[in-house]
């Protein structure tokens, strides 16, 4: 049965709100996600929130009567609260009628099963919580198996990037590490690592590309460092005939994994 | 002579800080772009600001110099101003140490000379300033003519679109338009509208697309509506593997611009 929070001053509304901060995320170990959509798709998947705080209009839909009691059957809590406190904990004037408290997962890279899919994609630095959301939609559209993320890379588990997911988060895997350890652990099995990058002399659509391809994406400003180009299998260019000397990373990252999806599908 | 603005009250510096709202662009046909980068750019393309405000420290730089020159040569005014000042007009703490004011120019569809490329892109009441950049961007990496805005779209001319553009804004053709109106100008000569939908029943690899093609992307909630598809000559569908029903708007804007390019391209 649900209970009811009607006060701002609330310990766990409180507590649900900081979770905007990432220094709280790391320390309570959950993280915030919206929408009856995204909430539906992540138990679809198998991902259960251990709070799930709705409003009374929302409660009306049949898939958050679903939902609610998907998450008391999990031995979490259904919390339904008004409309002004939903907008207090995801920081938005128009709130979604639905927010999920999940419990974050295990993102080491040893965790991550390469011959579960044959592309995955790689991005370093990527410093934009839209173009993380966007090209996990894009792996999750390519069939990818998941997103590894090098180095500083914006927060997944921020309001901002699992937004921008729109539920790929729950669907694709999810990986940090620094760039040795992923070096280390991308040489010891299977895999071809493709840099796109200014400097190449081969043209995108030349090699046919073998499995487990590695799709490796630098940061917005900067692109790849130099020693990380060096690093790659292949280094290949996307064909850009205009004045502009780079695409939006996200971009060019969905133009390579679709050259990729293309060279192995059957039409 | 660069004058020096250093006050705030100045009537100048609210004149264009109210350039970051739509009403004041509109009534003064002015808008704003930031950055040395971006303004050298515009320059190269032939696009020179009324005003140019920079810093001290900005103006050091070659490009500065080369800026000030042109654009006083042209009859428009330099200025040299405060950190604080390009702040409170750019509205960003860390602003840019150059900025330019700009007159808006033509958008009427009657100024798209269409036979100037063979790839037009066509969106549909875009709603995000970072999809319209990202979109114009890849325009012109695949010498698109330019970006035909229809029905309620983003307005191009704001401060966010323009910054997601990098530049892109003044190489390629802009024209807005109602629907119907782009429809009867469409049709008044040669062009094969696609649209990619889930409803297609052709893969987007299938066609070969004929010259010029305008290819048409929806808004990005909603997608085009059912009427605006029946009035595409071809429609087609990028796969998706996964459980997400839609693509990013610029990500599926460019594996279908990408697509076209690569039919015409040697390699």
């Amino acid at each position: 049965m649900p209970r009811q929070i009607t006060a701002y001053s609330n310990t766990l509304v409180k507590r649900v709100r900081s979770l905007r901060e990432k220094r709280h995320r790391r320390e309570e170990g959950l993280f915030l996600a919206e929408g009856l959509r995204i909430l539906t798709e992540a138990a679809d998947a198998g991902f259960l929130p251990e709070y799930v705080f709705f409003t009374r209009d929302g409660a009306d839909h049949p898939l958050t009567k679903k939902l609610v009691f998907a998450v008391e059957g999990a031995g979490g809590e259904a919390i339904e609260t008004e409309r002004d406190i939903l907008s207090k904990l995801s920081g938005k004037d128009n709130p979604q009628t639905v927010l999920g408290v999940y419990r974050e997962w295990d993102t080491s890279l040893s965790a991550v099963d390469r011959s579960a899919s044959n592309i995955w994609i790689v991005a370093q630095s990527l410093r934009d919580p839209g173009n993380l959301g966007t090209i996990l939609r894009t792996g999750d559209a390519v069939g990818a198996g998941g997103l590894i993320l090098v180095d500083d890379c914006v927060d997944p588990f921020s309001v901002e990037a699992v937004r921008a997911t729109m539920g790929a988060l729950f669907t694709q895997k999810i990986a940090t590490a620094r760039w040795p350890e992923f070096l280390s652990w991308l040489r010891s099995g299977p895999g071809e690592l493709i840099g796109t990058s200014l400097r190449a002399v081969h043209d995108y659509q030349e090699p046919r590309y073998e499995a487990p391809t590695f799709i490796l994406v630098g940061n917005e400003a900067q692109g790849l460092p130099a020693d990380y180009e060096d690093a790659c299998d292949r280094l290949v260019k996307i064909p850009m005939l205009g004045k502009a000397d780079s695409l939006n990373a996200a971009v060019a990252t969905a133009v390579m994994a679709y050259e990729v999806l293309n060279q192995r599908r059957t039409r």
